[in-house]
């Protein structure tokens, strides 16, 4: 059976509009699906006004644990539960997650090398309970995961949404035909940054290594890339990067974005 | 099959140590188990550190939309995120839920009368969908439900947990054996209210009639067991009002608290 495993990033949250038209193109959508969403300017604003300073180190965020508090109330709370609320008037059944429920995500404390990360979570190949994340697909409700995890001895882990969605997609390929969706705000993988017409429709691991040597692709779509290439090569069928605002084309078999495969 | 559902108030979440026992002791229940949890005083603390005032209008709370939303955030996020990890901690397979997981409980937004009391939802009749949380049961997931609902139109709504606690009960007693449990501060319903050691043990439909003419239950607990013997009315195989630390007694077979019976 077809797996879609969705991943929405701060860009889309923090346009109601553009959230709004996302969220009713996803209830739309056939088959199986899984939602993941990362925070979004509000977890910012929220933790400004009670007056928690965001904490760098290197130019790193840190989740000390008033950050924690607040990303746990922002993502799990306030914006996970307004989506699926949204989901729920589209039809679409929805129940907001993080990976403490169901012991769905289990994640490890990043340990502290030259930088302490604070709360925040690393994924490795066990922590994806993938038959448990299927007894709730098999009951036709759709998972919605925020950028939380836990590790099974009572504290929650701030963990990137990027990673969980290729986490969640590689384990549970071995039940569904995954593919993989990053949605953010351009149009894919474009062969100049500049120019949403110059999209590249597919690449595989050999154009992936070409555009690599002609520095065609930019630094910051280089980790996204990688994670999709790792992805497809532990199982997922495929990746697609491409825009929030152009995922109803899967529903009339169109393609959009940038389409990876093996 | 028997099923419990419990509800914690205020007073148990904001002591952290009680807290963590009644998880801990949550947890080593047998059996199929709900729990319902209440706000406490962090709400009211994040939403003052906001500088949102409480909206009072004749003494009742308004939940109106900054409120809303902080309620959205220390219940379903902070609260019930925490609960969660805790409970998994203690081997416990929760699942921290709205009523608007699953479409799970599905409220009316109060009508204005003489006061707007802002988004706070009302249950009827028809705002459980037992067979569908039956599914979570059935996997071996235990709901953890927040005191929020919504109305299947997007809207999330502020309803009283006591309130949704007996509605759970009532409307799952058509599938399982039911036990609805009110935990609270006190060892039960007390024959005076200044003195633990008078706990009265059992009360029927028959005794209660004799109490409320005696007037020796308080004022503050007539809508409890109002509402404990309607829900027994409607199903309920019996309800328990007692002290959340002695909630443990269950497992022993030992009765705790004031039993109610038809």
């Amino acid at each position: 059976m077809k797996l879609y495993v969705i991943k929405i990033g701060g860009n889309v949250i923090d346009n109601s509009a553009r959230l709004h038209q996302f969220l009713k193109d996803f209830a739309e959508l056939e088959g199986l699906k899984i939602l993941v969403h990362g925070g979004g300017k509000v977890a910012t604003q929220i933790s400004s006004s009670l007056g928690i300073e965001a904490k760098l180190v290197d130019g790193r965020r840190i989740t000390d644990i008033e950050t924690l508090r607040v990303v746990t109330m922002v993502y799990a709370g306030l914006i996970n539960k307004n989506m699926v609320a949204q989901l729920q008037r589209y039809g679409n059944n929805a129940i907001g997650l993080t990976g403490a429920d169901g012991n769905f995500i289990r994640a490890k404390k990043r340990p502290v090398k030259t930088i302490d990360y604070g709360f925040v979570g690393d994924l490795d190949e066990n922590s994806i309970q993938a038959e448990s994340i299927g007894k709730l697909l098999d009951a036709s409700f759709t998972p919605v995961f925020c950028a939380l995890t836990h590790d099974g001895d009572g504290q929650l882990l701030n963990t990137n949404a990027d990673t969980i969605a290729s986490a969640l997609a590689v384990a549970l390929a071995e039940i569904y035909e995954t593919t993989l969706i990053y949605c953010f705000e351009k149009k894919g993988v474009l062969q100049d940054i500049d120019d949403e017409g110059s999209l590249i429709r597919e690449i595989g691991p050999q154009r992936y290594e070409t555009l690599k040597l002609e520095k065609i692709v930019s630094e910051g779509m280089l980790p996204k890339l990688d994670n999709a290439f790792a992805a497809i090569k532990s199982g997922v069928k495929e990746v697609i990067i491409g825009q929030a605002d152009e995922l109803h084309y899967l529903n009339t078999n169109a393609t959009f974005g940038t389409m990876l495969r093996s």
